[in-house]
């Protein structure tokens, strides 16, 4: 499968894909033999609140990257942290899949999560290697939302795009969205809109008024007070000066969209020379460790624990006898009984 | 320091929060003498997508409390899960703080998180037990953005409202916000704006069309794949007949806080009679349990890991030698290999 995946076939990516959606086993195989052909595409984020036209700018910016001599290759994944109770990324995908449909540069896919957020940035990740092995230049990772979820999958590209829209930046809490600190471009959409001018004036206010000089690289949320000891030089790299543009568009007349495409690459561009690319390429993959890591401790502490003791805790705090923290010390020290790790505790009395 | 707390005092509330956000060790003591004297406070969540006035309406919300006869006491937990960027939540404190100061019968509470979103989220449910121990009548957890986290934080309440502005909702993107099947009220706030009856439609139409019969109870990402024995029973529960309406609201004049304030009320009368209230008290406690122990496990999995070995499994994973996933299995490898909770391997080698 791998063999045809290096090929660009479309049949096994999509396959692969969805095999990594399920979680099946066999994929971490194939993975492993793709893993070193991936860091060649060039890995784009796109976030945004609702409404500002992401989709659509995308979109765009797919088309501009095609009709490029010779064309660039294209995967776009559109990713749905909330469970779809609307079917709105089945309508999204139908109004793309007419646009550009039939194109064999262009690769689309949606990822959505069904209700499990970290399952879903795991299998992000793994698809965009994916893409990336099949030898996709550009490969969009575009979120439907602007919250912190949505945000760690889009900040974990190289670039980053921030897209806002005239109407939803005039506000003292639409500044708060925790987009502000990843982006490397700023993208002002529906620029025809009353507005826009004022939200163009707003970011780059704020860009002057106290942007931090380098973006930081948050980690998954229980790791943040232990940092990873090896990445911890890498991440405190000086500010490698690159002036964040605010450009205006509008996707759905196709006005803006060559600056904004041309930005992208002078980042891609920027990243290399100044060593800042493999800094956020190693930040991703450790922020993937963790991920992977807290994920299968748990897993392993629900198989192990024995169902009477978690019965009988779950009871306790349920009955307000135990607090959540003192359930988890009981949990743990079960867990932990038989020889544990712990180094202190090794000489200790086991069962 | 409980006692004090249990007396209602403001300093020790205040102290005893600013030490679960400093993750002091010493707050957990208090906590648990504090606990078997919680669960009487009506847990109110208020999220939405930035821009909606969600401030101005539990403000509102607090003031009408605050008129009752008797009056009511009230809490306030405003949660930024994203960083400060802007000084943003010290503005709208501010603003809160001329509205409501100096009433003794309310409380408000900024929550940030500067990145560090499980801890965050975990420091408010342990927030949220303080102010329920103090005696607060009503504790509006107020999140600032529409995101998974905010969405996970805001839905750990029993009362979830959803606040959604004209102009936000016109999009086919504004209801994939994730936020829909958890909400238990919706308010259209600024409903003297243009198209504030288009959203109270769409919000119906899209009620009628497809809410899931009962509010899912979602677990933190990682561990759905593996639902929590104890409580499965207690989430499978049929739908307790709760039809949830569509009010609108101007917040900045004050009106509708009336009906609003009686919706909430009538839901947690519902949410007794239907015996639905012990339903999410329990799935409460439990995803605290979970994300205690998450954050616990990762921490242990850092201190005790050989730096050595973190070291040249990260150079090989930047390398593209070894893929997250494989990294991962080395590492936990490691970890568990001095006797491990793994029942399989307990009779197998010890170092």
């Amino acid at each position: 499968m791998s063999e045809q995946i290096l090929n660009g076939n479309r049949r096994a990516i999509a396959r692969l894909i969805s095999q990594i959606e399920n979680d099946r086993p066999e994929a971490q195989a194939v993975l492993a033999e793709l893993y070193p052909h991936t860091g060649r595409g060039h890995l784009v984020g796109v976030t945004g609140a609702p409404g500002t036209g992401k989709s659509s700018l995308v979109n765009q910016l797919a088309k501009f990257y095609r009709r490029q001599e010779p064309p660039k290759s294209v995967a776009i994944i559109a990713v749905d942290p909330t469970s779809p109770f609307s079917g709105g990324a089945i309508l999204g995908d139908r109004i793309r899949m007419v646009e550009l449909a039939g194109d064999p540069g262009v690769f689309i896919r949606s990822m959505a999560s069904r209700g499990n957020v970290g399952g879903l940035a795991r299998a992000v990740d793994d698809a965009v290697k994916v893409l990336d092995a099949a030898g996709f230049e550009l490969i969009f990772i575009e979120t439907v939302g602007a919250g912190q979820n949505e945000v760690e999958i889009a900040k974990s590209a190289q670039t980053v795009i921030v897209v806002e829209a005239p109407g939803l930046g005039d506000d003292v809490q639409a500044i708060k969205a925790g987009i502000l600190e990843i982006a490397d471009i700023f993208v002002v959409n529906k620029a025809d809109q009353a507005g826009a001018e004022r939200a163009v004036a707003t970011l780059k206010m704020m860009l002057e008024l106290g942007r931090p000089a380098s973006r930081p690289v948050l980690h998954h949320g229980q790791v943040m007070a232990t940092p990873a000891p090896a990445s911890g030089g890498a991440k405190e790299q000086p500010p490698a000066g690159w002036d964040i543009p605010v450009l205006k568009t509008i996707a759905l007349k196709g006005e803006g969209i060559v600056p904004l495409a041309a930005a992208i690459d002078q980042h891609l561009a920027h990243l290399r020379q100044s060593g800042e690319l493999a800094n956020r390429t190693q930040a991703r993959l450790i922020d993937e460790l963790e991920a992977i890591l807290q994920a299968e401790l748990m897993k392993r502490l629900w198989d192990q624990l024995p169902p009477d003791l978690l019965a009988s805790v779950t009871i306790q705090l349920v009955e307000r006898n135990l607090t959540p923290h003192a359930a988890g010390q009981i949990l743990l020290a079960e867990f932990f009984k038989d020889g544990d790790g712990l180094n202190q505790d090794q000489a200790g009395s086991k069962q």
